[in-house]
Parts: C-alpha cells; sequence; structure tokens
C-alpha cells in the first residue's frame, strides 16, 4: 500500500466538508421546526375542522408521513448532514386562519442535533400538502420555514 | 424564532406517529421471520436439490443478497420504523415440498427491536424468488410470511 | 482503450442477469396484486368499519401510502427489475371476516410489466399494517401474496 | 390465481391515490421554483460577492448540487408523485438585500408535470444553505417556497 | 405569483449543471465498462475456476447483484446524471492471470448515453469483490476502471 | 407461531451472508482510501491551479461532495456492509502530474471499519470527474482505486 505521509493537500478554501463529531458526547437531542403553507380559498374550503381532502386524498394524513419519511432520509438529501439513529420523529399539522401550520419534532441519543431532520421533516411535509392541493389552486406558497428549538447541544435556542 | 408554546394541536385522532424509544434501554435483540412461496412444476423442476436456476439465474443467491439489501432499508420503506444500526442479517432458503421457505434472522443492540427488519427481508427475498421464476409460471404464489421468534424486548416470542 | 474483442467470458451458468427489453414493444401494462393478512382479535376490534386506528395512528391510510411508494421503489429492491416510469398505482385495503385484504393496482406504459410493482407494492402495505398493529398482538400473518390480473405483454393473465 | 371481479371496495373516502396519467399526452412540460432564505448579518458578512463560505465550505455550489439531486429524488419524497424521467435540472442562487434566492427549473417530456420537481429541488437548496451556515447563527428562515412558472400541461401559469 | 422576468442570475461561472438533452434524440444507446481488480494470492487460492468463495459467500455472483443494483441508482450517485429507463444491464466477472476482469454493459432507448451507468455498475461490483475478500488480504487493488466502447451517440467510441 | 426449531437448513456453501458484529467491541475506527483518475491533455488544459472547469461546473467541488454522499450511501451500494453511524468523512482531490488523486477519510465510533466507506466515497468522487469531462475527452481512466490506511480494528493497516 501507499506510504500515507506522501499526499499533500492542496490548498482547500471552500472544499465542502463535515464536521468531525468523534469528540463530542453523545447526549439527548431534540428538535422542533415548523412550516407554514398558505392555502387559498379553493383549497381551503376542503378543510372539514380536521383533515382537508382533495381528489388525491386526506392531505393532512399523508403529508404527515411524508414528514416522518424524509426526516429518516435527511442524510440522503442534506449533503453534510451526519448519518443519525433517530428515537422519535412525530409531525403535527394545524389550520391557523388561512394557513396550514407543520409542526416536526426529532428526538436522537447522539452526537450531533436534529435540527436540520426537524427542518427537512417540516419542508417535505408541506411540499406534500401543495402536491395534493395544487389541482385546486396553485396560488399555494410555503411562507416560511423556521426552527421553533432546539435542546441538546451547545446551545439550546427556544 | 417563533414562541414554542403558542401553538395549540388540533385532535389528532388518527394522526400517524413513531413510537418514542428515547426511554428504553439498548439491548441485544433477534427476530427471526419466514416467507413461504408456492413453487409450481415448472418452476420446480429447475431445483437441483441446492440451487434452483432460470434464464435470470441463481434465484436462491439472488433472493438471499436481495433480502439482506432490504431488511437494510427498512426503515426507508415502513413509514412510522426507525432507523437502527444492524449488526448481523442472515438470509437461508430451504426447499420443503413444493415451497421455498426462506429464513431471515436480524440482530442490532438498540432500543428497539427488529422484528419489521426481518420480515421485510424475508418478504423481498420471496419477490425476489417470484421475479426469477415468473417467466416459467405465474401459478406461484407467496403463502405466508409470519415472525417466528423475537428476543430481547419486553416480552421474548417463538 | 482497450480493444472490445480481448475478452473471453467464463461459462456463466447461474449468473443473475436482467432479461434484455430493448427488442419489446412499449405498450399500455397493467397488473393487480393482492396481500392478505390475518388480524386476531386484539386487532380487528380497533376496525371501526372503514378504518383500523391503533397508537401509531390510522393503519390503512398509512398502509395504502407505503404501499405506493414501495412501487415505485421496486427496482431499488428486486435485483433484476427494470426502471420503470409508472403511470399510475393505486393501494385499496378492505376487511374480509378476519383478513386485510390489499389490492395494489399498477399501470404503465413500457417494455416490460408491472407485476413485481404491484406484488411488492401490496406485501409493503401488508409490512406496514403488521408495524402498526404488532403491539397489540403478533398473533398476525400475512396469509399470502399473489398476482391477480395483468394484462398487455404476451400473454394476459386474470 | 383469484377471481378479479370478486374484490368490492370499500367506500375510499380520503384514500391516498395518484392521477392517473396514462391517457394524457407526452408533452415537452418546464417549470420554476424559488425558495428564499433570510441571511442574517453573520452569515452574510461571509458572502464576497459571489459565493458564501463557511468552515463547511463554498455553501452555494454545494446548495445547487443538492438542489439538484433532490429534484431526481423527488418521487421517493413525495407520495403520490409520478416517476420521471428529467431531461434537464438547473438550480441558480442569488443574493438580493439579505436573502439569498434559489431558483430551480426542471424539464421533461412526459405525461406530468414537473412543479413538484423544482419545489423539491428550490427547497433543498434552502435547507442545505441553511445547514452549512448555522453554526453561525440560528436566526436564518426560509422566507418562501413558490412556483415562478409552468408550461406544457392544460394551464400555463407565470 | 412572482413576475418570472424579474431575476437576474450573477456570474455563474463553475456552478454545476446538467445538460439539457430535451433536443436530443431518443436512440438505441449502450456502453460496456471495465473494472480490474487485482487479487493476491491469498485471495486468489479461493477460486475454483468459476467461482471466488469466501466466508461471506460467493463473490462473483454477489458482486455481480451489485453491479446490476448500482447501475440503476446512477443518477442517485451522479450528482448531474439524467434519470433514466434501463432497458438491460449485464454484468460479467472473469479471471485473467491475478485479476478478476468486471465488464459491465448497459442499454437504453433514450436522449442521452449510458457509459456513467456501466461504469458505475462495474465499479460497485469491484468493490463488492474488495469487500467479500478482505478478511483474506488488504493487499487488493482496483487496477483500473476505463470505458471499452459506447454506441448510439454522436460519436461510437470502441 | 411456528416451532423454531423445526427448520434444518441446506448445505450453505457460498450463500452470501453478513459478518455478526454484535461481540466486537465499539471503538473509533478511521480509514482513507485512494482513487487516481487519469487526466488527459484536453481535461488537464481547463485546471487553473486549484480547480477544473467543466461547462457542467466546478469539477472537484462536485466530485468531494459526490463522494462524501455516496460514503454515506455505502450500506445501499455494498450488499453485505453494515449500516453505521459516521462521524466524519471527507473527500480532498488534488491534481499530481496528469492524475487528479482523490483521497476519502471516514470515521466512526462503532463495532466494524469503515474501510469500505472510504473506498466507495473515492470511487463515486472519481466517477464524478469522468462525468463532469467526458465531453472533452474520453480517454480518461480511474487508474487505481486502493485502501491507504486503517485504524481501530484487530489490525491497523498503513
Amino acid at each position: 500500500m501507499a506510504n500515507a505521509s506522501s499526499f499533500t493537500h492542496l490548498d482547500e478554501t471552500g472544499k465542502p466538508q463535515m464536521v468531525d463529531v468523534g469528540e463530542k458526547n453523545a447526549t439527548v437531542r431534540t428538535a422542533e421546526a415548523e412550516s407554514r403553507i398558505y392555502l387559498p380559498p379553493a383549497v381551503l374550503q376542503q378543510f372539514d375542522g380536521t383533515e382537508l381532502t382533495t381528489k388525491k386524498g386526506a392531505v393532512f394524513q399523508t403529508a404527515v408521513i411524508a414528514g416522518i419519511m424524509a426526516a429518516k432520509k435527511t442524510p440522503d438529501l442534506i449533503p453534510l448532514c451526519h448519518t443519525l439513529v433517530l428515537e422519535n420523529c412525530k409531525v403535527h399539522i394545524a389550520v391557523e386562519g388561512s394557513e396550514a401550520v407543520i409542526r416536526c419534532t426529532v428526538k436522537t441519543t447522539g452526537k450531533t442535533g436534529v435540527e436540520m431532520e426537524a427542518l427537512t421533516g417540516a419542508s417535505v411535509a408541506a411540499l406534500t400538502v401543495y402536491d395534493m392541493c395544487k389541482a385546486l389552486s396553485h396560488d399555494m406558497e410555503i411562507v416560511h420555514t423556521r426552527l421553533i428549538s432546539k435542546t441538546g447541544g451547545k446551545h439550546d435556542i427556544g
């Protein structure tokens, strides 16, 4: 085999790299993220107080599942995210005014946080709402996606 | 960031959710599952006592690999399954009478069991047998898929 | 580059290989497959006539989605399946006696059939039912998985 | 095999289902979507007029790649999306004021539109920007994600 | 919705982008690629003239399957590759002197070539050989991976 | 449920199987692998001393990301590899003479080594270089892929 010491790296400014989490402690970490999606009247009138139903089926039920599955796939989607073992992931959806409010909470015991998992879960749930309602109107819009809280790392937030 | 307390969930009856395994102990867990697939005579006559060979190749060899790879993908397939680190996965196939009997055993040290991994591995191995033999006959049928045993959780089975 | 003619293959008996579908015609092809899963009384009593609900949520809704998503992943699971563009995939679940009956129908315009997609969709939907009910009883069993019909290839079935 | 006609579906209200696109015409279809992400001063000062660079590397370069790869994975993420063959996918990122503006354009010749691919590509690019800058500040927020234009279906938009 | 014309791109030098293949003709395209892996004596003595067998099982059988499955996953691995429908993929492995010679051939009818699929299939088959033999020796080495021939695009090769 | 003891395996010679790592210790494990790709003059003249740029964009930047993402997907590609939680993965690329030299280093705390992750990361980075430069010349060739060093198992190497 080659001599491991014979290789000198070029200047690596800007080269993408993961953060080495090997020295961090494995602690319980949680994160909660939120996406809000604007539902125009043609969509909102399909909401019965609990579920939004279109010809593609029960929108919130489907979006909850899509969000949970996407949270598990986060390291496949976000290039520099670490692979993780998730201990819990929940997605809840409520309607507030003309917006569907999606909350995704994720929990792990690990060396790195789960905010990207929470944000990814919320985002894909919102995209799924869009997909299932777009035959009714294209005036939907994901009006924001943000972190609500995180715990277990150096700095808690929220 | 938003106020974490401002969000009241709707009634969540029926909303899909993972089980929070954060408080469980990480223990050694195993599971064994079985799928049986009926092989009609046109298929069975390709069995030489060890391997079943069709124009698509060595059926059991291929099915074993497909089963192991599928067991590793279980959290991508079953929406509410936890991601897990597998320590072992084996798939064995035997012929009993006119059936191919597929056994998949999975092992982990973790907070949740591996029966879905074992059942998924056995099922996909059976589907692979079907795929590789279907040019000979469509009278095949996966006659059952069931859990044989599990250990390491609250209740051992089998 | 190397000379393409310098390579002599070993005897390839039993080596896995895809079927070359390049010369086939692209036709409309459909397939329908069925999985049946036995639901013991502890599970069946959660059925309200339309949906089966456990602490993990709405079982049939979730299983329908898992089945559709798995049908789309078939070429990732079954080693020698061709990649395909699916034009439709539906999963329906009914309760007959003590069994949940899952039907998955798939449609494409392509050079190869979709029976493996239908069988994979039905199987993963059945595994999802198992996963969501297993806290109630492990006496469940997928009692069979089989092809119901296929059209569009050389031989229609069903 | 079972009799295909013996199966009566339950009431399927709300059951998730794909739209059957088998009868649609294969036409050239395009879509463009946009995500905007607010960059607080601690992040924005890392922008040199062309690229935003953090200790994780070149942010926009990485986000462009993540967005393109995610657009290709759309049918794996959005449960009822059709599988598609993409002919082109581009992601461009610019800074306008305190926001990074991400545009994702997707093109196919197919039976169904590509707006979900464009929206997914833009969303995952935005999430990647978040991931690579979050060590500097958590005051980032994806301020919206929306469709800009689509062509090739029944109704052009934008 | 926003005005599609209001967006001016920054200078995009170096930004990753796919090639737009929308205007290309769909033709029959094939490619063949080769990987060679050096097998040290401790590995080579496990070769019986047809198959190489270690405690992990039949090496070439497993590598053939891994190569075919990887060829199908090429657009997931190579960021700017187009998604494609493969009509055929074959992997053959022979031993020549102290090397295993892996040939992967891929075929499609499409708007873009399949050389990356062939190269990816050959590479992953070689990596699988490495994985299954590495308990015997780490002196293995993939001695090259190259394109052997391609047909169906503007320029045939090989 | 069936009696777990009633099943007698056939002779399993050659059947693919994972190694059971359940009894191994979780230790810090690292591996470094290298792929070298020959760049013919038409490609090499696009190298500016730091980055290689083609009409597909910044080649090394893109290849670094592809390599990291592929290292995370290793258990999906190599059939008998264990699933792992990676703590770090870095890919560096330099030009030496007429070759691009790709080094991939991977780190975990786990029961099994990460050499396949390092080799897979290096290989897919090399394939990505090939893909992004192939419009300039097909005389590229991955001239070797090999393990440079590994630590943390029974035997350190390199």
